[in-house]
């Protein structure tokens, strides 16, 4: 389905430069064999640790204990969130866990997850990455028949569903699959309830997720470098409309009714997924450096050196080098010390807040034909700025190379891609972006070679938030919170 | 209704010494002639800060702003939870506020109030002081039509019925109307919808609500001293089973058609309410006076000194003193910075922990027969300690004076007695404890001279923690946590 | 020596009511039988809580641990500063500990104590309540030779005084002594060698000082109150002029040259110290009871009720009472939750701050001639809210009732009298006074009373801050800040 | 001269993998012009942001206002210790920071720097970078002339030997020259004044230290990265010996006596200073690339790829690939939200902490014969465990290659290298090297190429690590902190 393009005003050229995270999930059930040498609170301490770059807002774990369930969850990163004694504090068998960046919600305590819930069958701790694109008539529904919501998240959505659908049938792993055929939108979710944890994945399989064996227990995660922090045994992801149950140390599997391609984001690949991880069977560093290879191709440059914005353009900076034969090189120093409390200084903010995060290598630009590659621009102006630090620090010309086409369109699926009107490649061609940008040459990916890096998948993609064409039916409109909006009663 | 007593062994002689206090609530609507003179969220603070005493565990305060309703709450005292930047980022012309000590429910971020919810016909901020005897019963009801629980507070399952009700009838104020109809138990309680503040109280009157005006606009709070803090003027006690709605600047009184007597809670005289309140329409302090001077009657002694035990017992005491002639004086300090987080001692800890709380003025006790006189025993062990501190201070006698009598019996209204078995009351008689805590005589103040303290109450009152009698129909047994406990699902 | 009052403008009347607290000091030295037994830090923990009334600024412990100092010190309450861990982390045998309000110097961490230092001979931690008249001097002389300061507190300059004398004598008790030679003021001292704990009291003995013993073990205290907390035994005050060493268990007492009159400051009795104290051979509580039985005897007025400002007034309105026959009542009631954040609310500051703090028992006071009992009056606002806050009960009358003669000098011993300017009492009579506080009458303690309230005490007075005689010579002006002022070199 | 080896017994392969950093400082003395557009409170925070990676342990800044010294410093990282508020509230002209990690001294508070002092002439505001070998010499003479020390830190020791040459000597420039004279060792310094700018670098130019302009004003810093992150312009290096002094807006050079070689640290190119900075002439990062270079010519193999050691161990990979011609990839990836709390888990510590921090990317690695190129090997274990993570991800082979010779010697100018029986180094064969941390072959940079890898570098350099030959006369031992020894006294 395309999404239509209405008309909005063009923006000022300024603003922050990257989309927002994904969130991510972990779950861990632990087999008899393994109880006292796996603690699945530390465990999955450690996983979320790993997955902290799909979300930095705030994480939460909830663990099972003899199917007394226990959630500690906060604003905040991992190592913020947890100390010993908390996760000391939460013994048990099973545990789910999440990382959070908000999607849609407010950035608040209520929103954050494990969504810890009883209801009339018993509790459920559920977490939840992607974005159910009806979950506004759900909620509507729900609301006629009575319900109530804390927050403004879909997951609370989600839990009622699943609830409604457990009064009606025999299990919690057969509600989970009902509540599969009613909400529509991307959902890789880990679920624990008394006895049982349960990971599932949407019909199109937009968000990554995947199981791994730990000793003889069990773990499922939304990354690959999840399972490697644990050292974990990667078996498999799970597929597209696909059901895991783990009860009484067995895993079986079942699949939901909906048929549809398998349609894996994209931007995954480009950005969001860490470079370590496998998804779909392509690895996702080899996929950038593929990103990398084929601007080589599409765009050829003659440039003395080419350098990556770190972290996220340094592969595709490598693969680009590799092709096309010119030298790949350090070229900008990040600061490690950047967290999310830096003070903006008094004067010259914006300017000096790049060259507080980022420094140029004077040693190896000065004189020289850079070629600077980049996963991808969203509103431009950080860009401007390495620009003008680059040619400050000597670089002779600076051809930008761009490891994705131009975002345009919003993303439905969890990606928090921001107003049209607040990205810098809405309304303006590539010539217009290239010169507010200040480069001697821009390229971006074309769409072609975007849907060609991910060697080895086993899916197709969805690459709406470039091309507009969603793998499913979207709202005309992006929902606004309502929550936030505080609609007045009537009576 | 009669409490049947079960047989339970008698415990050893130990614990801890107070009964949990209560919660408090308070709400405040700014009518129009005082907007930007009346800030809602710090006259909220102010207040709670006057409700402390009803609850330290937690609390909240919920603000209304042109329908949307913006709410911060957490774990831990007034001025611990909020600050100067988180008042002036909450601007309005409504507010809810409560402190909270858990009667039902576990000590968690979770169970603090205000509870604010989404519904189909808009928000809701509630708050609640009391427990619902048919909580658990309506609970159940609500799972098997699909609800689901994030807390095990009782005030979830009342935001539950009021939003049924709100979907059978036309109006805010008539929903709350008709869930009075379906709950039972003790409630106090202020609600905030988009445009309205209610204030409600059950049917008996269990717990104090009044309302009072601030320029030309109203506030209602669990005391009149939340009122006095605030310098607003005391219009009355919300009656029992009555429903106050302000809307449009305008109340509006309703009335709830269940018809029983008014049975204020009389341990809110005797202990919780803070003495310069005044509860329907009886002094607090006064009635402490007066109860003392029942002792005097009821338990004549000769002997040189009276003194109290700070804070509770001082009234009490002076009580006594006027009665019998004999001279009250101070004869126990009181730590003035003793908080939540003192680190008990190493050794010898259990008579430390009185020790640095409370010690004894050698020069008032020193070869006197003292009465000393409290409020209430529960464990009885600060009581023996208090009464070993005294005698080291050379008190030549110590006759123990109790200005309630003996507790036998759980409450089911809000008040968290200690299981009988911990109570020292509990299959012992007055000989027996006297004994225990090491005094030369006791009294405890008689049921009926209890019934008379309040003078000019207009109000009945409910005794049953003393008597066992309730006037109203209570659960055989006192329900448990059902999430706490976990129970396991059947699928 | 008389100090001389030079012109001042008389201030317009505002401001805060209370005079500043004083500092803490104490020791401990476990004897061998004890090891394991007593916890040095610990104990210091309860007896700094215990002493928290005389500095809530800062606070700090400091150990010793088989010759090796560690010290915690920082900004804020004992309870505050302290938690379980820290405290469990200094093993030892020997701890000295601070609770500070800043009589000179900033309120900064550098300024906490104990002051832990290195020196040629060892290592020292040294604690100190009071104030040296000569500090400047000294502190000059030590800096022409060489010396550096990191804080304005004049501890360091007695730590240099001390160290400088131990490089010419054979201990550090005897450099101790010889220090007392040198410094003169308001000082009592606990230090801590690598094997002694030193105890210290000036000549003149402005501030309390006294030692105890606990099981095999001595303690030493600035109030006796600190030994209570911790079961000790009182075994004497510390006399002026008297230094206390305790080594391998034992206790040696030795005493400085100088000669002069035992003038215990007045003030300790009137406000500063605990009511459970006894200073100096007499108890506090009782010394404020006799200044209330004094007032009844200089100022008598037909009256209803005798009330006492919460918590410092009490004793001496119970003194009032019993001279004078009219019934003692409660009149005001605390709310004890006040701590140092209470955020002042937007509207009625003023008015509201002290309601917040303080309520009016309407029924005690209401259609009554009220006698006011308080200790003292420093600005006078609060003091004149109050009577407001009693009038609006209902209060027919309200005479004024003042346990102490106006505050008209300067304390040069350790007493943060405001500037003059600030003082009510400066440039008014007592009817000008009475006026501005708006109550019926007002009788201030005269002189001649305040030299005999403390019954039993074994010392004379320093009564400066009334009478502008002080047993010492002091400086012309109170000497600022050198360290603030940062003044600027030459060179 | 060379440092004696001692016998010291092999330890057992374990433990921590890093050298601890070096400290760092920064100075800024606003000129007139540049008063309201220079904030040199918020220039410093920004300044030392950039130099964090010098100490994370603690860092501080003080500020001079109109004379008058504001100090603010505690232990944690500079975005933790200050916020808006804090230097909001820190206005000024001329400011002094520094971050440190603690080669002498405790890791406390005592130790952070600034040092603030005040003494005969006025006040001084010292940081420093380096180590004094002669402190604990000086340290003794101060004491034996009655001086006091708070800290361990030799810091104190310089600022006692800079205040006693100050009485001596017209100006405070001419105090720190004269001082430069008896202190002996490594420092860098940044000097407050209340009129001046002070910073001076010690004759051998150990540490790093460079000067700027910013708009009209000066900068110091121990590098240059710290000058591009406030846009300032490098203006040179401060030269060995040199002491540069900043008054009335104007630059003066002074020089002090001594003359010696210009012996840089060869470990600041390898690994302390960051790679973007310039440092005495060469390029930080150019020197690290020439240390693979010299690598790939001194040690050779026949492979597929060359993978380096986040993130110091990159550039020099880099260095390696271009002089061999063998391809570059990324072969590891940081998580890069590793900070200072990270719990360790519960099972597998040590492996899994080296996993949690690096992951494989099996992608480059598989079936290749690997080139690993690290900047050095303290301890081994941590790099043991990464060739594990190789080789688990498939490599075929390994081949270590460091950038550094190996360590085998105490430093004594500042890094806090492990005592030597933690060397993996010491008392091994390289070959026994390579058989502990499981490689194919093991190269480590000669000494001779070392001493060539700062290209372009003005200075000779202290190697005194690998070689044990060390441009200055240093003591037999490395002296233990007199402070926690706390040394008895003999009275």
């Amino acid at each position: 389905m395309k999404y239509k393009m209405r008309k909005v005003a063009c923006t000022p050229f300024d603003g922050q430069a990257k989309l927002h995270e994904e969130c991510g999930v972990f779950g861990v059930y632990v087999n008899k064999e393994d109880i006292g040498k796996i603690s699945p609170a530390h465990d999955a301490y450690t996983a979320l640790f790993a997955l902290q770059h799909r979300g930095q807002e705030a994480c939460g774990i909830a663990v099972n204990n003899n199917g007394v369930i226990k959630c500690h969850k906060d604003i905040g990163l991992v190592n913020e969130v947890f100390n010993q004694k908390i996760l000391d504090g939460m013994p048990g068998t099973i545990a789910v866990g999440h990382v959070r960046y908000s999607t849609t919600g407010h950035p608040s305590r209520e929103n954050a997850q494990p969504v810890c819930i009883t209801h009339c069958k018993g509790n459920l701790a559920i977490t939840h990455n992607g974005n159910l694109v009806n979950a506004g008539k759900l909620r509507r529904q729900i609301e006629l028949d009575g319900g109530i919501f804390r927050s403004s998240s879909d997951t609370e959505v989600l839990a009622y569903t699943i609830v409604r659908e457990r009064l009606k049938c025999g299990s919690i792993e057969q509600a989970v699959l009902h509540a599969m055929g009613k909400i529509e939108g991307a959902y890789s979710l880990a679920i624990m309830s008394p006895r049982k944890l349960i990971a599932a994945r949407d019909p199109h399989g937009f968000r990554p997720l995947c199981i791994g064996k730990l000793m003889h227990s069990y773990v499922v995660a939304s990354e690959s470098c999840a399972l490697d922090a644990l050292g974990a045994t990667f078996i498999r992801d799970i597929e597209p409309g696909e059901l895991i149950v783990i009860e009484d140390g067995e895993l079986r599997s079942m699949k939901c009714d909906i048929k549809c391609d398998h349609t894996t984001c994209v931007f995954e690949y480009i950005y969001f997924a860490r470079p370590d991880s496998v998804v779909d069977g392509a690895s996702v560093a080899f996929a950038r450096q593929e990103a990398g290879r084929y601007l080589a191709e599409e765009y050829p440059v003659d440039a003395d050196v080419v350098v990556g914005v770190p972290d996220s353009g340094i592969p595709a900076a490598i693969g680009y080098s590799k092709a096309s034969g010119i030298p790949y090189d350090v070229g900008l120093i990040k600061n490690k010390y950047i967290g999310r409390t830096f003070i903006q200084p008094g004067q010259d903010k914006r300017e000096r807040s790049v060259r507080i995060k980022l420094n140029a290598l004077r040693n190896n630009l000065e004189g020289k034909r850079v070629i600077l590659v980049d996963d991808s621009i969203v509103r431009g102006t950080t860009c401007a700025r390495l620009v003008k630090i680059l040619k400050d620090a000597g670089a002779k010309e600076v051809h930008m190379r761009i490891s994705s086409p131009p975002f345009l369109h919003p993303c439905f699926f969890g990606t928090d891609v921001p107003d049209r009107e607040y990205l810098i490649a809405y309304g303006r061609t590539v010539e217009e972006i290239r010169e507010l940008i200040g480069v001697d040459s821009l390229g971006y990916l074309s769409l072609e070679a975007t849907n060609k890096i991910a060697v080895g998948a086993t899916c197709g993609f969805c690459n709406g938030c470039f091309s507009g064409e969603y793998p499913i039916e979207v709202p005309d409109t992006v929902e606004k919170n309502i929550f936030e909006s505080g609609i007045g009663e009537n009576g």
